[in-house]
């Protein structure tokens, strides 16, 4: 029922994560009846992308290529950090939400993926060698571990923590509790028990 | 915190239908970390996008466009098509989805917007010259409104049906009742007063 154009245009919409078959459809007719030109300006844009955009070469971020083809992101170029602090992060967008939180003074290096032996990700397939370069490099002293809380997560977590305090590296691991704002009542059983275990001395003074 | 090219990428995908900010940013580091070449080949679809596929010159559906540069789509072109017959639709997925039920041996015109008081479309606003048109060059003599049963859709369909009885064409309106499979007990008030208004004289035989 459709030209070829677009069938093959919904194609590769549909590759887009939590994309499905209807609603690249619907963005692709959305694209042809729409008269402003966000067809093409969208077209320029996603084909000077892999020119313009690659991942840091020091932490794994999103960066800009410079004019020598290499790419150090915005947090790596930013000499007020403390680069004795280094956050390790699953993806990009978990470091994206921590620069948000404005609660990180230190620098970052991003996994690109978690330990998961049910997908076969074992440690050889995690980034280890890179990061201990970074570590030596950097004088790297102290290290927060924000990978998720979640199965995955906690096991690279503990991976990490083996590894890095081998090489005497002070290592610490995000909290895990009830969200700021959430209720108890709803909170599921295993973050309840977190927020327990992970309790603090309150200090009245 | 991103660099602009990402930045500008993710401002063109949130003009998407449905999608905001924090989509358009997952859809852009999607492209960005994914390897496989899909920004590169979605730039070059949506760059040959306005080239290849226009709105049908003759019912306004998505249509490939021909060596003279016109646009006539699959169901104008198909012979064995029934010319007497017209469905009338508000947009380009509803036909779409008729075709889908297999249900039309017609063809189609699309209005492309609705009569809607609130937003200041009137009847000079929906393009019943080249509907009128239409009718004359296919010698149409009966026409099915599937504008949608909402309030909108429902004031476009007695519009369309008082101007299209006076040009001597029979007109129909589309079922709306409780849909196929669905439960009465959860269907609207709306919906069951249709369905019960609308109900059909059961032959037994």
């Amino acid at each position: 029922m459709l030209p070829d154009p677009l069938l093959h245009l919904i194609e590769l919409l549909a590759r887009l994560p939590g994309v499905g078959e209807k609603t690249a459809q619907r963005f692709a007719l959305h694209l042809v009846a729409e008269r402003s030109g966000t067809a093409r300006a969208l077209g320029d844009a996603l084909s000077l992308l892999g020119d313009r955009v690659k991942s840091c070469q020091r932490c794994g971020n999103i960066a800009e290529v410079d004019d020598t083809g290499g790419a150090v992101c915005l947090v790596c170029r930013d000499s007020r950090r403390d680069t004795s602090l280094l956050c390790i992060v699953a993806k990009v967008q978990d470091l994206l939400a921590i620069e948000r939180s404005g609660a990180m003074r230190g620098r970052y290096f991003v996994l690109g993926r978690l330990l998961s032996p049910l997908d076969g990700i074992g440690p050889d397939e995690l980034p280890l060698e890179r990061l201990f370069v970074r570590l030596g490099e950097d004088g790297v002293r102290e290290v927060i571990v924000a990978t998720p809380p979640s199965v995955d997560g906690e096991a690279t977590a503990l991976l990490l923590a083996r590894e890095l305090t081998n090489r005497g590296v002070a290592v610490s691991r995000i909290a895990s509790g009830v969200p700021h704002g959430g209720d108890l009542e709803f909170a599921d059983q295993i973050t309840l028990g977190r927020a327990i275990e992970g309790r603090r001395a309150l200090e009245s003074r």
